[in-house]
């Protein structure tokens, strides 16, 4: 198992002796659409974790419930950390894991928008420390890892927001939650009757070029439901072979570290 | 109901026309014992949170489950966050639900060492603002609510660490990670071989003096197991009346609140 | 003597071969209504810590002359620190402290909401050090110790704000900044209309149930001269008993710490 | 022309009625191999910006020349700004353009390690403000725009540190400043004993899976020289090519912004 | 008359109808010498403040009792506080001022060391307010207007650490807290066997240049009793006429400042 | 030479060997005046840093591009640092130095509002580390050391902002960049219709008083043209004079440092 809310604490102690090896999962507290719940990227990161721990054994930290959320706060009930906030949560999680001998960290990061400070975290952490750590955002990874099961084509985005991907991520781990009958389809266009594109929401592409360069203030300004992308052909099933994908990888990666 | 985390957008929009009251349950990740789980605070937290939204509607945020936990860093698994992390946590979701209405503040506390910097952080937000922030540490006011169920004889301290009403707590929400067979009871001495006498670990008394007035640094040194006080009295029917109790004083405090 | 403002360094070189403790005033500038001056909290906090040092030696700091009056900023002439900012001055004046060894750390408070901080304070503080820390709110701990003199009833609260207790104490300490003709009693009420009643001015009752969970923003919407409880009972003879029962305390407790 | 440090405040005052960009090169000071300097960050992003207001009007801001180099320490000379501290420069930066005007920023990225802090400062600023933020790699956008130009086979990674493309670059703005006698490829391997293999300084894959993950935390570990990638195919042609690429598509940028 | 600490709020209150100036006199708790008490700067801070107010009323609040002394610290019963600390609590002490209505704030500064993150709190403080900050050190400004009195030759300094004009003001102050029979005479030297010569605790010259351009890291390299300069001619007249001296500028300074 | 940016590694490497004094020339982004560029005061400190640098030795660090100019962000292009973030990025720069073997530094200062930010980094910075920091406001020194070709009266103030001495200096440097036809003389005043008087933009006399005491808040009110003093008397044969008295001064500290 090793889901440490639900350990003891002579149980951690013994784990411990075997692996160093702990799973963070980074969610968020944010609008998902109509047809998601707002605690969908902590389900989803937690549950990834969970999975992965049953494949090859490792500490399931608890997840962190709230992420940067900022470019998301026009919708009601979403909360946001300051990315100094959730820098600071994340290294005193890493400092209470590391002072109990963990020297091997694995971020499952459930919303991109935590990534930047997710990384200065680390870059911060890690000097003057002999440790590994890796970030790994689920539905980034899941999705290249499961390409086959996906419609990249004409702006459906499956790795958007709220789009296919997560959504059938959520399906998966607790389909109660979605109603399939609101889900939604936005397509990104133009920004402010420009000639520049988005291609995702902190992506443009200008002319020809296909470099990457934007990021979106509040998604208001492009998407009614809060949807980016296409959530229309998600499926429980799609759900269960994505993060069947991405936690074989994970529990891979664990088996490799524990060599070290 | 009333679970951020499980609800969308638009139901938090409308459920916000109605009630403008947030329950923000404040957990920990760290050691109680050998029977009880690493995660108890947070799970009773948002138990006793969830319980009380489904008799008076109000926002159940997600919760925040690390806390301030330094003096249970000896024992493996223990996570800690600093006081000043655990304020900004604080101070970024009151901000966020303040930014959708939210104008009145209930947080249930799990852990005893958060109270201080649960205060702080009040003190802090309130200021410049019409909110009504309160705190309460559920066990202690849970206990105080059902005192003819526990026996505060001797030194047993059902309010203590990992004790009584915690446990019984425990018991109530999911029984299956709480092993009675390990349950402790350790009761407090004296100070360093010098006449002050711990009562709880955050008090002390002197010759007949009853004031209180210190702070245990390192659990390890009062106790093997983890446990201050006594657990071996719980079970799960104390814990379902601690919980029936204290969540009806919330739903009556949330019931008075709407007034305003 | 003990008092550091007064001694020589060479002085308190050679003290510190012997003691090891010191006495933390911490005051407040702020509000105490019309009778008592703005600088009481710091006056009593000061000299329940030198009174103490004449019993038993320990070296008494200079009280820090402000502290956390954030709900008395509608009182010309309060000075309000964040509770950051005096975390940070107490932890400087430890860790100052501790470098020329000592290791017991008594703070003397003179102010309610001070109380928090200096907990948090403590909290990080001691994390890795050998250290004994603990705070004493002098009129609390005073007024418990001397219950005989005081009136409990009717919301008078000889231990509220610039009330009974306060109030004789500086009567004891320099008659000549308190006015008694201009002395006050307030009762505090009910919450905007509800039935949360507040017994303290950081305290409700709601119903029948005795819990505590309440905090106020702004003294003025409950008090016009500033003033919680009644201070009509204070005297200057109450003020030396209630000095002398918390400094005997004090005195006791710091030759039990020279002990260990 | 448009910069910053060589214009009088009446200039830019005249200039601020047009436009409305600022260019906000970000550079390092950090070993760029035996054949770079310390400073080629800094110069290859001032360059950048400077060249592509030559082509298309806009404010540039004197290059930042301490960037996130924590992992480059080893080796002498390198300079290393913490996260928080390249993060408050930028968000100061930020707000004193912002008071005279400027609402679209863009940063000329010179080293991938301030990548997330860049962002994460971006995102802390343009809450609650209409303003246009993008940040670009200059050396990643470039050498995708001249893909050409490359070669990317047997993990020469022309985009490395210090390889072709940062070569060619520096090459081309001063090429006393570069020996390319002593120029060296490193061709990054596994990590520690183990499957997962980098493909550049910051990912890594694993098995089959083109899954990027990871982050080195001493560069000495990987390369000798500091070099990662090739640095052997670099010329002050290639250079050429590569930075009129990056200016051409900057200019259009900002061409496109100033119809906002 | 205007002491904060001493006047209640409604004096307090009718006091700001009429002037809105306020004294601040920031101290320091550090050696000074075999004859000199800690608490020399604070004292001598705050009764500069306390003259000044009786001949032009002004709100004299209570001495910071903490400096900037991290150089004093090898002699016991040094309290220092971090710049950010002391930059902190000056925030705090204006920002309360100014929201009742002080917009002339004049520090009387007892120690050198404060001076620069004194100037660094005005500076972020005046941003965006019109206020009027003024920063004087009393023994320096003293002992300029009464140079008739100070014997300035062969490296006296009277102007030094716990030197001639400190210990006379200290002697018109308290003369008990001063003993003249352990009074020093200590002459800096050159710095670590180099040609650079101290001509006070922060300046040295070289050659023949009259440059002022370093700083002591620690006294006890350069003084065993801790003071720096002369203090064998102090006297109580002299701390009269000085201390006369300064509260005549000072009166005269605030008589301008309520034209405004 | 020793020009950071300019070297690689190894070279800093060998350097180091010799040599552990580092050059750390501090600058600032900010008006001065119609004749002058706003990058001034970061031209001639790192030019000074340079020139010192071919004389004698030492490793000279890419100049810090922004300082602390509050007082200037009316005049269009001014940039801004906080003292918080200039203390931060120096406090950065130098650990990193440090690390690499540097123990002696000196800041030459561009600006004079950067003095107490630079004061309080190096308090800070020195704690409990054997170093030498010093600092250097070039165009006082220089100044002082050139008395013979500055016209100080009349409220001239060579030494103001724009004036005479930094325009000489930038005219040495750099010719192209100056516009003498528009240079200016401004003369201070009185401070708003009271005796107070400027003697400079941090200074004033009080009556008859020689003392310094006060601070500009916003430049605009001074001065419509931005300048301080005057530059009419400005040439580019003085502006080679006091670099060259300067910096022989430097050089032959660097050269005393050496032999500690």
């Amino acid at each position: 198992m090793g889901v440490l809310a639900d350990m003891t604490w002579p149980q951690v102690k013994d784990e411990l002796k075997e692996i160093r090896v702990a799973l963070i999962p980074v969610g968020a507290t944010e609008q998902h659409g109509h047809h998601m719940p707002l605690g969908s990227d902590s389900y989803c990161a937690f549950e990834v974790a969970r999975r992965t721990a049953d494949k090859e054994k490792a500490l399931v930290v608890p997840a962190i419930p709230f992420g940067i959320s900022h470019c998301h706060m026009s919708f009601p009930g979403t909360v946001t950390l300051s990315c100094d906030t959730l820098a600071r949560v994340i290294t005193d999680i890493c400092s209470s894991l590391y002072a109990h001998g963990v020297d091997k960290f694995i971020f499952i990061n459930g919303h991109g928008h935590n990534g930047p400070t997710i990384a200065t975290a680390m870059d911060e952490f890690k000097k003057d420390k002999e440790v590994f750590m890796f970030v790994i955002p689920w539905w980034i990874a899941g999705g290249r890892l499961t390409k086959e099961l996906w419609d990249f084509s004409g702006g459906n985005l499956p790795d958007g927001h709220a789009a296919d991907i997560e959504t059938s991520g959520m399906l998966a781990i607790n389909e109660a939650l979605v109603d399939m009958n609101k889900a939604d389809k936005v397509v990104l266009g133009a920004l402010a009757g420009t000639r520049i594109k988005f291609n995702k929401s902190t992506a443009v592409t200008l002319g020809d070029y296909p470099v990457e360069l934007a990021t979106i203030s509040d998604f208001k300004q492009f998407t009614e439901s809060g949807v980016i992308g296409g959530a229309l052909q998600a499926s429980r099933d799609k759900g269960e072979k994505v993060l069947e994908a991405v936690t074989d990888f994970l529990a891979e990666l664990i088996r490799e570290l524990k060599k070290v």
